[in-house]
């Protein structure tokens, strides 16, 4: 089944990956051929995608009524990866495994969202689970401004599972939790094999998967609302882990 | 002129906070009286606010067709402070000043989603400009969860001579900034009276903005996607600046 990718970002970093077959670049029928809507007409005749001018509603149709910026790509679907991929991009690179798993996330603004602050700090992979969870759908993709046609994400049977195989290459589990007696974040040395957990809007961790977890961190909240949006949490547990790396990859570093 | 406040949380914490006038909470004609609503209904009679049951239509008008949930609260324009009673919040706590100063954001989510950050870090304020910056509009309500009904937000004429006045007050002024040579947000011990400044959507810190910091620091990004969303990367700084001030404040500490 081919997918339909839409916004400026999603279809030019789906072109610059070049990790999925692109069938065509559909532009509005009046779009002018320059800003964003010009580099990607560029890339597409450069790679040999046709490119087809049609009407507006037939882009809102394509592009479920998501905002596209009158470009819409018809793509193969996304290439998932296995763990294994995963652990192989960390050894590649001679970095200890980082990995992002996301216990039943709905929201694919917040799973877009996590994915892209994931490519920003370098993380090897995401991880989600194949049932009850957001795939990396056109809308994913473009919440991630197309990051995660660069990122390894594995889709999984069952994240349990796929926790307990982590474990056994040695990947520690830290779960980011909500509760009285849970230390704080930077408690922990971050600089390590390490697979953050997140758990999903509303019902945080289901209950097997706490208790998979090595540890369980959590992040400190004074004030009067007291929660924060998943793809806030993870982006600030994120970036303190890639500080505890010593921003490990980092050209300026 | 009234303001309406939409959705769950913004009504509930305006009615909350009590710092606004209440005139009437609208709710949709057919909603049950049980969760949020239910909640708001209840805080709004204890309170003698009239409640008024409308049609659907008439809510999404008054919500200018943003996601009211069924509940639409008319109340008085939003209760701006001055800096003063920022730095007089912090001397109260016997905290070292601790502020978030937008430059010229311009979308109501970015700008929501940073004050509600701000909230939960215990920030001592919000400073924005009066022109060509968004203001605490009830797009804004809503997408800081309400948090902006509990917080002091300062509307400033000019933000560059805030910035100065700032100055006078022993504050220093952090700018985050993007660029090769900008030493990374952990390389500065941000446990210091603090004034965080954040650049717009796509522009950044203005020149002048930028030249009024004491200091510019940056956050590190490596990966294909060269960005983060402004509120995300404001979410990491303020936790980061609140980490180094040993989570004052917090409960659990």
């Amino acid at each position: 089944m081919p997918e339909f990718l839409y916004g400026h970002w999603a279809v030019i970093e789906a072109m610059r990956a070049g990790r999925r077959g692109l069938d065509a670049l559909m532009i509005h029928e009046r779009a002018e051929k320059r800003g964003a809507v010009g580099d990607a007409i560029s890339m597409a005749q450069e790679l040999n995608v046709p490119v087809q001018r049609v009407q507006r509603r037939i882009l809102d149709d394509l592009a479920n009524n998501g905002n596209h910026q009158g470009l819409v790509l018809r793509v193969e679907p996304y290439p998932y990866c296995d763990l294994e991929d995963i652990l192989t991009h960390a050894a590649r690179r001679r970095e200890k495994p980082f990995i992002l798993l996301l216990d039943l996330l709905k929201d694919p603004q917040n799973v877009g969202s996590l994915i892209r602050v994931s490519d920003a700090v370098g993380a090897h992979g995401i991880v989600i689970q194949e049932r009850r969870s957001v795939a990396v759908t056109p809308a994913v993709v473009n919440a991630s401004s197309g990051a995660v046609e660069h990122t390894n994400v594995a889709q999984v049977p069952n994240l349990v599972n796929a926790m307990k195989e982590l474990k056994t290459q040695d990947v520690w589990l830290v779960g980011l939790d909500v509760g009285p007696n849970i230390p704080p974040l930077d408690k922990t040395d971050l600089n390590m094999a390490l697979g953050l957990v997140m758990g999903s809007e509303g019902e945080g961790l289901r209950r097997l998967v706490r208790d998979t977890c090595d540890l369980l961190l959590t992040l400190p909240m004074r004030g009067e609302v007291g929660s924060l949006n998943v793809a806030t949490a993870g982006a600030i547990a994120l970036y303190s882990a890639w500080s505890a790396r010593g921003w490990e990859g980092w050209a300026h570093a």
